[in-house]
């Protein structure tokens, strides 16, 4: 048995999300077919965690095994020649067998484009971006300063499968320039996210940005690790993954 | 009466083009629908001229005329309001009765986007570029130079409505950065253009870049003022009318 790490980017818009599901369009489940059609019979892949649907990835990580007699197949054109253009391998590495996407992962990056200023969203960017209207920069990175760090994100988690912490240590939320001046991109680096808490940060540093949450009222509703204390949840569409780490 | 320009910017993926068509979602037919609402009565608009099915827009040029009594209605917003999120109006000027957005153009600008060198297409600029292969910038500069000036553009024009004369002045074909290493945008102005015109120029180059055609033979094409002598039309979800420059 041979272990092989795939990196896939994705647009998200036509998918429903990352997970497996009978009924609908999903990444996971367009990977299977593809590498079950290669390898002649089904074949799980594991991803280093559930994307949302309209969520759009450059680095997801997926990893899945196949017997030794297999593993010269160049899986990076096979995979694209199958998959549909909405999913590209971009790159495949074998890993050792005790690798594992979800548990060896070290941290996680996404990125948020936020659309503002502006009273029309340019049409070809609509599909990657939250039109947020009027925010001011400098309360959302005062804001930002409060959520860096070690702490329990219980307020920026949503409700899913029950799990044993939800301490976690964010490294960076910095802000980059977009394409255009219309446009900012939020990095967020963590040892790990809870369920859609990027997006649940993301909306909550624009009711910052836009006066109506102030910098150290995050701090209290992270305190409360009470999610009904935090603002809504910001659209999925603007978020992607952009880069899982491992320490190989 | 009074005559309006507007500044249209659209995503062309789900448009069957510009031009109004009975049975089929374009460009003008939504515009026209939202007008006619916002009026009470069938409105017409004129565009600076008919982009394909799949080209996209920053900057088409659009004029209509309303009543006097009308003229104060703030048709940005109230066209975006009405509007599919897939088109917008990113401005709006009243312009004097005998201005018409084709015939007092002085010239064009449209940008292509090509995606080379790369073995894959990155999904989410996948409705913008068009991933061409392994192209030589070198030899698509040399040809573009052939290219630039008046010239008889009849090779690189397709069938369409009899036009008077096929003679056109390009003044520039450039080579711009794009949004990553594996893109570049190729920017054409000219006076005018014929009927898929950048489509067949950008068709041609990316022929020479691939070694296929040499840049000499590019003036050869040129002098044969025909069609069937030059190499296939670029595919239209790589283009972009940009601007519509007029003396006003």
């Amino acid at each position: 048995m041979i272990r092989f790490k795939l990196i896939l980017a994705y647009d998200g818009t036509d998918f429903c999300g990352w997970q497996l599901q009978p009924a609908d369009r999903t990444v996971q489940g367009e990977l299977e077919k593809a590498l079950s059609k290669i390898l002649g019979e089904p074949t799980r892949v594991y991803g280093s965690g559930r994307t949302d649907a309209g969520v759009h990835a450059m680095g997801q990580a997926v990893h899945f095994d196949c017997a030794d007699d297999r593993s010269a197949i160049p899986w990076q054109k096979a995979l694209n020649a199958l998959l549909p253009r909405d999913v590209r391998v971009v790159d495949c590495a074998q890993v050792p067998d005790d690798f594992h996407v979800q548990y060896s992962a070290l941290s996680k990056t996404y990125e948020y484009v936020l659309w503002h200023n502006r009273n029309f969203c340019l049409p070809q960017h609509r599909r990657y971006v939250w039109d947020c209207g009027s925010v001011d920069f400098a309360l959302m990175e005062q804001a930002a300063q409060k959520l860096i760090g070690e702490h329990d994100f219980a307020s920026f988690q949503n409700v899913g499968t029950p799990i044993k912490s939800t301490v976690r240590t964010i490294t960076d939320i910095s802000r980059h320039p977009g394409r255009t001046e219309f446009e900012s991109v939020w990095r967020f680096t963590a040892n790990g996210f809870l369920k859609q808490m990027v997006r649940n940060l993301m909306g909550c540093l624009v009711e910052c940005g836009r006066g109506r949450v102030t910098p150290d009222a995050v701090a209290t509703i992270l305190d409360a690790a009470d999610r009904s204390q935090a603002p809504a949840t910001a659209p999925a569409h603007g978020l992607s993954l952009i880069r899982v780490d491992y320490s190989l």
